[in-house]
């Protein structure tokens, strides 16, 4: 058996990306214990009923006594309340990470509460699906994918170095960004996609009903892949979206300027604009291959 | 062996959707022969090595002569000088049939070409992938998706059920819309999707250096699903967008203004609004799944 890389890990939050690295640390002995905390008893449930944890909690100070490693897989508007609600019971020494998809504000949320001795290491995996809960995660979710590390200036190298560690035995790919650079990349990468996936579904669904039931049944034609994005975390991404304004605001300021100009095009005729543009992005898909980050993940069949 | 639909098919284009349907043609016997007409020796080649064909040229004059079944698989742009050189060349009651995404214009475009006593069934098969050529069809891209025929007024009822029944060996199921209907679910379903796609990964490209490079490292957090609708034929997405320039102009604008409400939401720290709408798409796809219409289509694993 090989030796855990932490005696004790406590998750805060189990949903898809908790429930996944809880799969991998289970399925490679990673942890010498889990503890799994989260609000509702269905969640807790589901985790006993999946060998998920060796224990489960609604208290947070609780499942964080004693841990060497502390996850917060949560939306981003609670880290600030359950930063707080840790601090006293976190043991010196003790790495607190987290799996959020803004950065900046995951620092400014959660490093007054640490106390001395305490490490802070956020971490965010691009990787997951539109299925939330503990029942959608799976043990291959991170293989092949990045994981970013964005440790503010001053972060215990040895602390980086074991949640590095973690999810290298995940099969992810590690990298350090800046904070504000990573909330910057992830708003056009990752946010505003959303956002757009999101808005045009709630445009389909405000049509005439004649138009409406056609909507979805025709929906093969490319509104398929927007109804997919668009069912991801409800809250999850409205923390997004506004713990992530400023950089959002910006890309969608780029994006509505550049949308103006392709409507002027199809308004005067004007086919050669489009078709330029088209070439071009064309490209960026061949990268995108390339790099090897084209197939959505999946859990292998049994 | 069963008794062919059509003694002789033409195929004018033989792309992703042309090749596709031809694929399912030799498979079944449908079609006691096959012309295929195309621009390019490099495509005519592949319909040879594919044998996909008994027969090619670049004449669409020529390929037409004693066809039964004529199919338009080209840009919607080319169908007025396709069937203006066609006509003469064929043969009473034969059927012209087409594929393309817009059906006001190819019936402008068409139907004042023909002689009488052709009849000109106007079709679209909701199925597709990003990908281009004879070399991307399979034969199974059109199982359990929807044909939709949009015959004008008068249209001969004989030939729309030869085109119907070809299309339901196919697999799919047929739907009858009026042809300025469907354009208009389609800019919706369709139309819009492609054309956000294609914005918003043009808006990356021209990100600064320091970001963009990022950009496609880290597709795996949304963006790649985009650049998969992005990457499809930039000829005939410009056609689409041109030829249906109202309806897209029409939904477009309605996109914008919900768009502006959400971008409002998003900068005044509106989390209610963001997450009832969230809430609400996720309910759109739960549809989709329900119609069964959520799985892209991929060839089979030799």
């Amino acid at each position: 058996m090989t030796q855990p890389l932490f005696d004790r890990v406590t998750l805060i939050g189990i949903g898809l990306i908790g429930s996944s690295i809880a799969r991998v640390m289970r399925r490679d002995g990673l942890a010498g214990s889990i503890v799994a905390c989260a609000r509702s008893d269905a969640t807790l449930n589901a985790v006993q009923r999946l060998n998920l944890a060796d224990k489960v909690t609604k208290d947070a100070a609780e499942a964080a006594r004693d841990a060497d490693l502390v996850m917060i897989c949560t939306p981003v508007s609670t880290y600030g309340v359950i930063a707080e609600t840790i601090a006293h019971a976190l043991k010196p020494g003790a790495i607190v990470t987290d799996v959020g998809s803004v950065k900046e504000s995951a620092v400014a949320a959660v490093m007054p509460h640490l106390p001395d001795g305490v490490h802070f290491v956020p971490g965010h995996p691009i990787a997951g699906t539109e299925n939330s809960g503990p029942e959608a995660g799976f043990d291959t979710l991170f293989e092949d994918r990045w994981f970013l590390i964005t440790p503010p200036p001053g972060t215990d190298q040895a602390a980086i170095d074991k949640v590095s560690e973690l999810w290298s035995r995940a099969g992810s790919q590690i990298d350090y960004l800046e904070p504000a650079h990573h909330d910057q990349v992830l708003a056009i990468t990752s946010h505003l996609p959303h956002l757009i996936a999101y808005t045009i579904v709630g445009t389909a669904t405000d049509l005439e009903d004649h138009i409406k039931s056609e909507v979805i049944k025709y929906s093969a034609s490319g509104f398929r892949d927007f109804t997919r994005i668009a069912a991801s975390d409800p809250v999850m991404w409205r923390d997004i979206f506004i713990e992530n304004r400023d950089a959002v605001l910006e890309m969608l300021g780029r994006l509505s300027e550049d949308l103006a100009g392709l409507q002027r095009a199809i308004r005067v005729g004007d086919g050669n604009t489009l078709e330029e543009l088209f070439r071009r992005t064309r490209e960026i898909r061949r990268g995108v291959v390339e790099a090897g980050q084209h197939i959505p993940p999946a859990p292998e069949e049994d």
